[in-house]
């Protein structure tokens, strides 16, 4: 499943680190106002006007808890994966009703059911803002006086924006560092439930089957944007194709928000991945699912509070492990290394540009720190812990100007911060404590039990009686106080004796020394891939795309099946497949479709696709990425990758690397046949 | 379960530390030949007689595959835990007899199955050999050839008692190397599957419940001994107590091997445990977890082909999990810090003991240097590369006089290793390249990828590609190869084109200077803690215990329960409690009573105990230890400890944790009446 590793990477460590290459057959995730309209010409006799291409990016909407999705109504109805809205599919379910487990279906607008804290946004125009960026940022600054005025800069523009015209403005970072873009969004907050198809068969097969192709899965939900309390009208949404809707080799295009590649990175960064960080990540997440499935033996009711949780963690570990195996296999440096080497000796060539290759010397420096202080971090997980220290570090933020304060607390990001950090989505103690307690123990592995740290945090308990305490104390469970902190700022959170802010106040200087070094070291990464950016485009010419950076891009390829050893891998899977798979893998474990599926399974008509894989450029971040044909119509929709195309992180493939998409065609038999919903299937259209 | 952590020890990284401590309440391992009989008349009133302690000693048998059992008949029948005998059930199983999991019953003699590699050993004789060890170590040694001289002085005494008497002979170190004894073991290789119930009620309430109370679980399976292809015929044996057979409050007795404590450590040791070393393992454990798990789930044959190792790892990390909340505890820590000042300032007050105080330095400069080699391998993990890597070394030391090999080369040993490397054991290629392939990536991470190392044992190829092309090419599995390569010793070795072979020799240098490395760490330790065990002698008197060192140590305490909070645990739980514990946890996951016992449900009778607690001093390897009373007859079987008892590693408390037994009563009613098995029964004398 391709969201989640975004979520999981914010909470490790995020490392802004953004790409350049040279694009070669479907390659390539590229910028809606920089598209490659000469070569899908050329390869696909294919031009898109300036009214597709907006019709598409106005079409298509960002899940800022993690994945895509596109307008599929005039009246707001939203498409995307069952597994991109299952943070909130969670959020609504209590112990009587499990949406995310068994499905829901609104009858009526009345019945649709409005998502604690999701904000969804809809690209409304780019800017280029390099210049005035890069204008700020003198030569001779230090690292840290550049970082500060870079910061300061961003944040000025992007206020301005806000001011001017009332949308929600991102200065995004693109090339690491070599281009700057104004993005402005229309936010919907407003966003609710409509109908979401039972686990058994949005995720049929589960871990074991994830990131595997052939697939048999329903993974999509409906939601809706509302304004002012009725469902949003709006201009531009995707219509479904008729009939199957795919054709083998047909050229499709995906628009969605790749979360993060990192194509770019030089070798020294790819071994830093190779043997530090990846494995370090791989080795947290395992220790967090075997922590997490332990708390689901428990009892049933444990198990429907972590499963979020859960999959979003055994997801980022299937998708790390496969980086990794591609990170370990000596041919895949190789390669690397003599790009590398070619663009070096080709900048080494160039008298004027010989400076630029200390650029990857800084770069080795960069990392050779980062690998000293892996796994350093001065934070702990839960909810009551992250809501004590937003609320401790904004308070001390607010003291500064806008400009000057860490970037999430900057004015312009106020109104998405409190949408969280004021969300009535339940928090359930039991599983507080699981997660403070492991974090802490954690905490004290990577110091050191003696650390006066470690001291302070655990004041003479154990992890576990600590975290018990902590979680028993805390009153950060009332929203109210959440915004009585806020709002009463500095003074208030000084005042206040609420345990868990107390302990986010004894971690905040080392939080921020270790937020300072990463600032200064992400600044010099910045800076010099801003440098061999530069040298790229002047030795390879610019008709290329940036790294990912969870912002709209277009991605474009065939249906296409493929080869694994001399086995043919068809391009799509059918409904009847589906039922067929089940009865090969024996009906158990995660292979047991729904008893709706199977009390309609005459009905449907089984030759339809149900999913299909294509070789268009896709990463974590496109999961619900509307997948649109050359009419622009919704034939699908994105939601994993096959194994082969775990190594997308570094560099694409299209041999046997494929994106897996849920077939439009299937959404509309499954809402007519299987779920009552025509009317649903009525107003996208079919 | 209290088996497991021994044999992934050994895989891991065999620490040979050892202690002694002062004693209160029902705390102690104590040896056969030094019991504390002064303190068993004060408390409880009852006096061993010799005769007593040597039937009991004689009724013991150890697993050497990691475990305790007894006889329980004239003829040889040992009864033991159903995990300990998982080992063998696991190898006697095929797709079409999975034994482990749907249990197994001999009818008469030729139906039982005999094991493919158990050595099972009766300890015979226990003689004094301290002073012969210490005089081959010169104080003016380095501490290579200190190690070098204590190895061959320990195979000489080892291969003389052979030599002389025909039985195993083993010197073992107690105190840490305070002392020396030699064992001598009747060795039984010839032991055969008699009865084992089904894994549903051996391990009832699965990963969750284990280390849990209370429990209700059948883990039991009777086995036997075999001589010239009879039932072997024993004089010492255990009867059956009649009835209940367990009071509230009565003396119990354990009688097993305990396989590893550490309660001598010093602060500095249990800061490196704390810190480094269990971190470390429970990262390999869950990484083995994880890996074995997705395995599992490939299909039912998979899962039953990785079930005994995927146990084996969740028990250990089940294990660790409990150790490091215990050493995380800031009030453990401050505990052992008080005793050791007290312990030095006693020391520094005698003159003539002061210079014991440097110990303590160097026990702290060996995990210092232990810390930064943690993790740090040349070995690789599957039963293709074992074999290959036991060739390999086997015929390089074969070389060498036995006196001066690697200890396990030693020919007084050649018999059981031989047993090992021989096994007629089915190798699964599938689980093979697994393990193989993981192992190969986790070199790589720890290495790095550049290493030349990794490159030679990659060979250009990816861990997977690698070890599929390994796996393929071996002929290892081939037991007359391995023989053939055996008896050619070097020549025979150099000469062969095994690709298995040709990478355990390519690793072979690496591997010894680790060795060499951690030999050196250990000698110096050894003679740090018997310097220690020396001056705590001198303080603090003899009449202690030394740490346990999987041999055979009697235990004593109370069937006694314990309270949880408020909430008093009774010490033990009945037949019919079994039935309403499956009801009670709906009947789903591992809460699933095998057939037969819900057939049976009306017959048995409902309040006999099912499984019991008592105060004894336990920890892994004692699994299968016969519990018996004063009158020395079977009352119960090992199988467990409770949560509680997690910390015993490193310190005794009687106030919760708990050893946790299987009624015997339980034992005889379900071969009675679910078995059908009323001969063994009556075998066993009831």
């Amino acid at each position: 499943m391709l969201n989640r590793p975004i979520r999981t990477l914010i909470a490790i460590a995020l490392i802004l680190v953004f790409a350049v290459t040279t694009t070669s057959a479907d390659e390539g995730m590229w910028l809606f106002d920089d598209l490659p309209t000469g070569h899908l010409q050329q390869r696909y006799g294919f031009e898109p006007t300036q009214e597709w291409i907006d019709h598409i990016r106005l079409s298509c909407v960002r899940f800022n808890s993690g994945g895509s999705a596109s307008f599929v109504s005039s009246d707001g109805l939203v498409l995307t994966n069952h597994h991109v809205a299952s943070d909130t599919l969670y959020k609504l379910s209590t112990a009587e009703h499990n949406y995310n487990q068994d499905g829901f279906l609104a009858r009526t607008h009345e019945q649709e059911l409005q998502a604690p804290d999701l904000e969804i946004n809809q690209l409304v125009a780019i800017e280029d803002v390099t210049d005035r960026v890069n204008a700020a940022v003198q030569s001779e600054m230090s690292p840290d006086e550049a970082h500060r005025a870079r910061r300061a800069i961003m944040a000025e523009i992007e206020q301005q924006s806000l001011d001017q015209t009332g949308f929600r403005s991102d200065v995004v970072t693109l090339y690491g560092g070599g281009r700057y873009h104004l993005y402005r969004y229309k936010k919907y907050t407003d966003v609710r439930l409509v109908w979401a198809p039972e686990s058994e068969i949005a995720f049929f097969g589960g871990d074991a089957d994830n990131f595997e192709y052939p697939r048999y899965c329903l993974d999509v939900t409906l939601m809706r944007a509302y304004e002012d309390g009725q469902p949003a009208r709006v201009d531009h949404f995707l219509s479904m194709a008729a009939g199957s809707g795919i054709k083998d080799g047909e050229l499709v295009f995906v628009a969605g928000n790749p979360g993060r590649t990192q194509r770019i990175l030089t070798v020294a960064a790819l071994e830093y991945q190779r043997d530090d960080r990846v494995p370090y990540v791989l080795d947290f997440l395992r220790r967090r699912e075997v922590l997490f499935q332990q708390f689901a033996l428990e009892g049933d009711e444990q198990k429907r509070r972590v499963q979020d949780d859960l999959f979003g963690i055994q997801n980022s570990r299937k998708s790390y492990q496969g980086e990794i195996q591609g990170l370990q296999d000596p041919k895949f440096m190789k390669d690397k290394r003599l790009r590398e080497t070619q663009l070096m000796a080709a900048i080494a060539a160039d008298g004027e540009r010989a400076e630029t290759l200390e650029a990857w010397n800084t770069i080795e420096q960069v990392h050779r720190q980062r690998s000293q202080q892996l796994g350093q971090n001065a934070e702990f997980a839960g909810q009551y812990y992250r809501i004590a220290n937003q609320l401790v570090h904004m308070a001390e933020e607010d003291l500064k100007p806008s400009a000057e304060r860490l970037r999430e607390y900057r004015d312009s990001n106020r109104e998405s911060l409190e949408q969280q950090l004021f969300s009535p989505a339940p928090i359930y103690d039991d599983l507080e404590r699981l997660k403070l307690a492991d974090s802490m123990a954690l905490f004290v592995e990577r110091r050191g039990g003696d650390h006066p740290l470690v001291s302070e945090a655990l004041r003479g308990q154990s992890p576990r009686e600590r975290a018990a305490e902590l979680v028993q104390a805390t009153q950060l469970r009332d929203v109210e106080l959440r915004k009585a902190l806020s709002s009463g700022g500095k003074e208030a959170i000084d005042a206040c004796d609420d345990p868990m802010i107390e302990l986010a106040q004894a971690m905040s200087s080392d939080y921020r020394r270790l937020r300072e070094m990463s600032d200064e070291g992400e600044e010099l990464e910045r800076q010099a891939y801003a440098e061999i950016t530069r040298a790229k485009f002047d030795v390879e010419g610019t008709d290329t795309y940036p790294d990912a950076t969870f912002t709209l891009r277009l991605a474009f390829g065939t249906v296409s099946g493929y080869h694994v050893d001399s086995d043919w891998v068809a391009p799509w899977t059918t409904i009847g497949g589906a039922f067929d798979y089940e009865t090969a893998r024996g009906g158990r474990d995660s292979w047991v479709l729904p008893a709706s599926w199977k009390e309609h399974q005459g009905a449907m008509d089984s030759t339809l696709p149900l999913n299909f894989v294509c070789t268009a450029d896709i990463i974590g971040g496109n999961s619900g990425s509307p997948v649109v044909n050359r009419r622009g119509e919704l034939v699908g929709i994105i939601f994993d990758g096959n194994i082969q195309s775990l190594t997308a992180d570094y560099m694409y493939s299209d041999e046997s690397a494929r994106a897996v998409s849920v077939a439009a065609a299937a959404v509309r038999e499954a809402l007519r046949v299987v779920y009552d919903a025509d009317s649903l299937a009525e107003e996208m259209g079919r």
